[in-house]
């Protein structure tokens, strides 16, 4: 369906490019446009898989928490231990309401002077101020114009070292540098969404984008860059959380595979800290798997997902399953769900809805590669 | 561009109505898609305008707020009087934060044990749940499974008394009853965005969406019903704010053309009262308002808004306009903007930047029609 454009749902800096480079498909992810296909999915796959690609992820938006209560915080806003984080780290993290429920699961940024929580598709920014203000933080809280781009694949590292210089093959995984490229200020971080390795250039200055966007193609063309975009096949494989998605409104992070980055134990209380214990005491009540599925009758190794599919145990439900791809490398249809743990944990059998009816499915690890 | 449907994009219960009717063109509003078009504008804007319309507007969600508390937290989170709201009563209302900008313009309505926020897009849940755990109110919280159907238009009303009986014509603007339809539970209220009169039928069992849409369309035909959607000229005929388009994200309640909707003087505390006091005392940088505006050179009585447009007086930017459109009554080329205080008073001629260039545009007050 044609999404019609309105003020309301605002414009990436790169959105000039976006559209010379022929961009056809397209979601709505923090009220932005965000760019999905360039019409070659297979191409853009390949592109992500074997050499490098550009991506317009501006719509991930910055929330930036700044001033002399900031420490104290963002560690009440995160379930996870900050205590030991550096100025250019970034960390993974569940942001949970006080019953425990999933609200975002940002990138979390500590620059010199802030933070930002670089987010996943929900209003945050209302979520922080209510709590700073309530609370009575003293700190200011803003969307900064900060929108990033990402450069993902195997010769990301490639093509940035050649932007940037040498030193930047020595970040860590989700480290940063603040720096700029021909005067253009920006945040340079090893991170993004896949498994291929790459960056993300947090622009500083939204009326540049298309510069920047010009640099880093020119730069990649040796190494043969494309546009590209968050790519379904390659998320599930890698086993990557699409917030809102692959969560219900009433997921807790255990049930969305980030048990490794919750810590109920620490000193400092955070919200939701309570009610996250009482979950780790009886264990959650679903986990997040991959699944594989059998071929359809037809043929058909994928299909388009408007809504979450029901999966079976027999005649029980036992889940949602949330995206579906091929994937040309394990060359299986794969699938992302939240399933029942004691069924996740047995290894039983599934069936999920089609559009053909059920076919059975295989409760899988993540990732899958 | 093409809209890629995800699971966090959520369905409406109407959505397979609506794909039968041939809707073309969508948005994306409170992560939900929300049809805005069925390929004929012409014929859409009459019927509206002449004869009735039904509108899948499942995407202005609710927030529920119930429990001991209620009044006084309901109360905190609005910049309006409530203490005379009766049951059955709606009220439109501005939701600010505390420094007084707008969070959101829902009509609130007073349920026999609870209250719905009835929002536009921005997620109002997660502001409510932070506050209400903040501060401690004695309430829940939660999204409740509501879906908004509207029927807009003059013969609205002889359709909805068809359906529901006599005793709805008395309802007035914003009021509602809790009522049924052949056993589907909703609630009734005479309100909608538009200024052609009509109703909301609030399904409260998503399951049954499709069986709503057909009774309607049924008991319509004798009236011209057809399909429709919020119609982007006759609301900027009527003045209606599109909160996030028309409002910048530093917008107070009395640069959306609020004002009349603000109590800041009650003895109830609510969220941005002092900020508001203080506009109030100053009077608000911004008004909103309307623009006539020149046909372009080419003939094009209007066109398409990515961004808000610049809009100038001399050499000086003085506002920016959120919406422009041919208004087939006035058969002229109308928009509203955010302009400059002193501006608007002047009532002075200004510029727009349109895809000619500058056109001239006279400021004219709000309702046009």
């Amino acid at each position: 369906m044609n999404l019609v454009p309105s003020p309301r749902l605002r414009t990436s800096p790169f959105h000039e490019a976006v559209v010379a480079a022929g961009v056809t498909d397209v979601t709505v992810y923090n009220k932005m446009l965000l760019p999905l296909s360039y019409g070659d999915p297979a191409a853009e796959y390949r592109r992500l898989t074997e050499a490098v690609a550009i991506w317009d992820v501006a719509a991930e938006r910055q929330v930036e928490v700044r001033g002399p209560d900031a420490d104290a915080c963002v560690q009440y806003l995160t379930a996870r231990d900050l205590s030991k984080m550096k100025h250019g780290q970034g960390k993974y993290v569940a942001m949970c309401d006080h019953d425990g429920r999933i609200l975002n699961d940002p990138v979390l940024l500590k620059l010199s002077d802030r933070y930002w929580f670089s987010l996943a598709d929900s209003d945050v920014l209302l979520w922080v101020r209510a709590v700073v203000r309530e609370r009575g933080f003293d700190v200011t809280v803003h969307e900064p114009d900060v929108s990033p781009l990402a450069v993902q694949g195997p010769l990301a590292e490639s093509l940035i070292t050649d932007l940037f210089g040498p030193h930047v093959a020595s970040l860590k995984y989700f480290w940063f540098i603040e720096t700029e490229l021909r005067g253009i200020p920006l945040v340079l971080c090893r991170s993004g969404w896949s498994k291929q390795g790459g960056f993300e250039l947090f622009l500083q200055d939204g009326s540049r984008g298309g510069e920047l966007w010009d640099l880093v193609v020119e730069a990649g063309q040796k190494y043969g860059i494309g546009p590209g975009a968050p790519n379904n096949a390659e998320r599930i494989e890698s086993g990557l959380l699409s917030w809102g998605a692959d969560t219900t409104p009433d997921s807790n992070p255990f049930e969305a595979g980030m048990a490794h980055y919750v810590d109920v134990d620490i000193p400092a209380d955070f919200i939701g800290k309570a009610a996250l214990q009482r979950i780790v005491a009886t264990g959650p009540a679903r986990l997040f798997t991959g699944l594989v599925i059998e071929p359809l009758a037809g043929g058909a190794t994928s299909w388009s997902m408007h809504d979450r599919a029901q999966v079976f145990n027999g005649s029980e439900r036992v889940g949602t399953m949330s995206s579906v791809a091929y994937s040309p490398r394990l060359e299986q249809t794969i699938a992302v769900a939240q399933i029942r743990r004691s069924v996740v944990e047995a290894g039983s059998p599934v069936e999920v809805a089609s559009p053909e009816g059920r076919r059975q499915a295989t409760i899988t690890p993540l990732p899958f590669i």
